[in-house]
């Protein structure tokens, strides 16, 4: 897509006043007392309490998604780190692996299969559109395993993860699916063990709402019977070791220890209720920005819209970049899109540490950015149509 | 007033996932740059660096009302502790002493003079009405001095301190006129050298949206003369040394030196707009939360309201207590009236580290809280009030 002209962005008095917020789809807002977990008197990994800290950290994570069977393993690093490793120590060398991909992250799967040799297949469909779980079993039926995105920050596209799997597996009953919940875990309905998906994962700095750095999966019983010991595709990331290490307290190197402390207090927040709750209630405050930026001019650029990322088409003539860097000037760090799609959308997001009524005020930020930038709305339309989101 | 009956507050399942929010009218949020002052390696008071800050924050002090031959003092303790130490500092044993009041606060003035034995004379007014001025006037014409408060908290009226200042001074040339700003500083319109008042007394977790433990103040060019040197009412809140000392970066005693490195750094934000700005804009979201009440039921205590805090009496029925409590269990930490008229109104307040998108928020978690107890209004004719008042 043609670059979209780009306004100045305009900064009215008040502005400098404004609080600072950080509406992007991760890294996210953090509890105060989340923070707080990472300055105290340095914690060490190997005593009493940094190995009973990482357990309890490992049981909330099955927890949240009411998957007790499924072992779980924090890795210090990014998402994208715990995918590698989830790849490498599951997928024999040069065997078949299908990337079901439609966004940015979901082809960064396929790259990764390609960059380590094995015999990649790719089923993708285009930017904003949601994969056919028909067309993906099809590609997977002889696959060794099947890489697929829940929620697609690129797009605010929620895959149909269920059926996915259920059309796959139906169709290959072996098949390991490793799913790339990053912003879907802990902010959309999800369930591993009743889907029958082998591997979720996810990073500390979206739905848990903890700083960035710690990379986490969750392993289905039957696979961890599947992870290769001593693969030779990483070292560092060799969950056959990690997991035996990570069952009983220990981490083969040295983790982020005070990461996971911060990880396991937010955790604590997240289960103090029902996770239907937490769903709904993160559902319906993303619905409520998509319901603002629709009522002043915006549209949602998915079809069927994950609860992590509201990724908005701004009105004819108005860019993605325009519209963050308006944001930004008024101390809202928000996203435009990502390459090649930059100017086609901008990502707000109320997935951390914010409430609806955050998400209320992510609707006034709104359309104070669109006024500024010369959109021609009904003043309040966003706001009204963000709270009536709300309801319930 | 007779206790209203106390509905139990009801909690909806997504509530232990909303925000904390301190909503009270002080203490207030504070910026967490502003916190993390506070976390520095301990510095030392007569340590050159030290030395520097406390000028810093003293002639920022000054620079926020634009009133260069004020001098400022800084204290160690609470706005009351400030106030203790202007009177005890200017007004000889015996004096005349005339505290003009209409609410908890002002009357704690009145109240204080007569602990020290000065001919106390008291010019009152039921809690929530205003000052009038040539009342005041007449009450003070052979006074010593006069304390008056500026914004009241406990009823949310802003008293005519310029009005009262001009008739008072017109009668009694000499009258010195001490006044509690504790919740105008920093966002009222304050003009004490254009206006001929004496005294400004605040305290640091209002306006200035900093933790509490400081008391600020202000003298005139002219009063700085009449602060008596070894005052007999007092040792440790002995302005006159206090100021002496001060004017060359120096403290008597120990002061609370993180909370001066905090207070500067708060600072620094307000002054980065005119003050007119700031002043125009905390008087917008205050306007923004008392349109909201009176869209869904509720009606302002006071016919001159403060840019302060918002103090609503709610819905025939239904007591402020209630309605706290309520919004406590949201987690939004806002207060009842105070003793006798806790369950006359409720207060909430945006005045510190908050801006006009969080007014927004805060008229939602009224409409909520409203909902909860049973209150019949419009839903979303509060949001839609509070947005109206943040135009422009």
């Amino acid at each position: 897509m043609a670059d979209q002209p780009q306004p100045t962005p305009t900064q009215p008095a008040h502005v400098p006043l404004n609080r600072q917020r950080l509406i992007a789809p991760g890294p996210v807002e953090v509890e105060p007392r989340v923070l707080a977990q990472l300055a105290q008197p340095q914690m060490h990994h190997r005593a009493p309490e940094g190995v009973a800290k990482l357990m309890q950290a490992r049981a909330q994570l099955s927890e949240l998604l009411d998957a007790p069977g499924y072992e779980s393993v924090i890795v210090t690093g990014s998402g994208t780190a715990a995918f590698e490793g989830a790849l490498v120590s599951l997928v024999p060398g040069g065997a078949k692996v299908v990337s079901a991909q439609a966004g940015k992250f979901s082809e960064r799967w396929g790259e990764m299969a390609g960059r380590f040799g094995y015999d990649t297949h790719l089923v993708s469909r285009p930017w904003g559109e949601v994969l056919d779980p028909q067309e993906v079993a099809d590609a997977a039926r002889d696959a060794h395993t099947l890489l697929v995105t829940h929620s697609e920050t690129s797009t605010g596209a929620l895959h149909d993860l269920q059926a996915i799997t259920a059309a796959a597996k139906a169709r290959n009953p072996d098949l390991i699916v490793i799913a790339d919940c990053i912003t879907s875990y802990g902010v959309a309905e999800l369930r591993p063990d009743a889907w029958g998906v082998d591997v979720i994962v996810s990073g500390s700095q979206k739905g848990t709402a903890t700083p960035p750095g710690l990379g986490l999966l969750l392993f289905s019983p039957e696979v961890q019977e599947r992870l290769i010991p001593n693969t030779p595709r990483g070292f560092y990331l060799d969950m056959q070791r990690e997991l035996k290490g990570q069952k009983a307290g220990n981490t083969p190197q040295t983790p982020a220890i005070n990461l996971i402390y911060a990880l396991s207090a937010s955790l604590e927040r997240l289960l103090s209720v029902p996770r239907e709750v937490l769903w709904a209630e993160k559902r319906r405050q993303n619905d409520a920005l998509l319901a603002a930026g629709t009522a002043i001019g915006a549209r949602p650029w998915a079809s069927r819209t994950s609860p992590a990322v509201a990724v908005l088409c701004p009105p004819e003539g108005l860019g993605g970049r325009a519209v963050a860097a308006q944001l930004a000037a008024m101390g809202q760090r928000a996203l435009p899109g990502q390459a090649p799609h930059e100017d086609t959308v901008f990502r707000v997001s109320n997935m951390g540490y914010a409430d609806r009524y955050d998400a209320l005020a992510i609707a006034g930020v709104m359309e104070d950015a669109f006024e500024a930038l010369g959109v021609t709305f009904t003043r309040g339309a966003g706001v009204a149509a963000a709270w009536e989101a709300l309801k319930g």
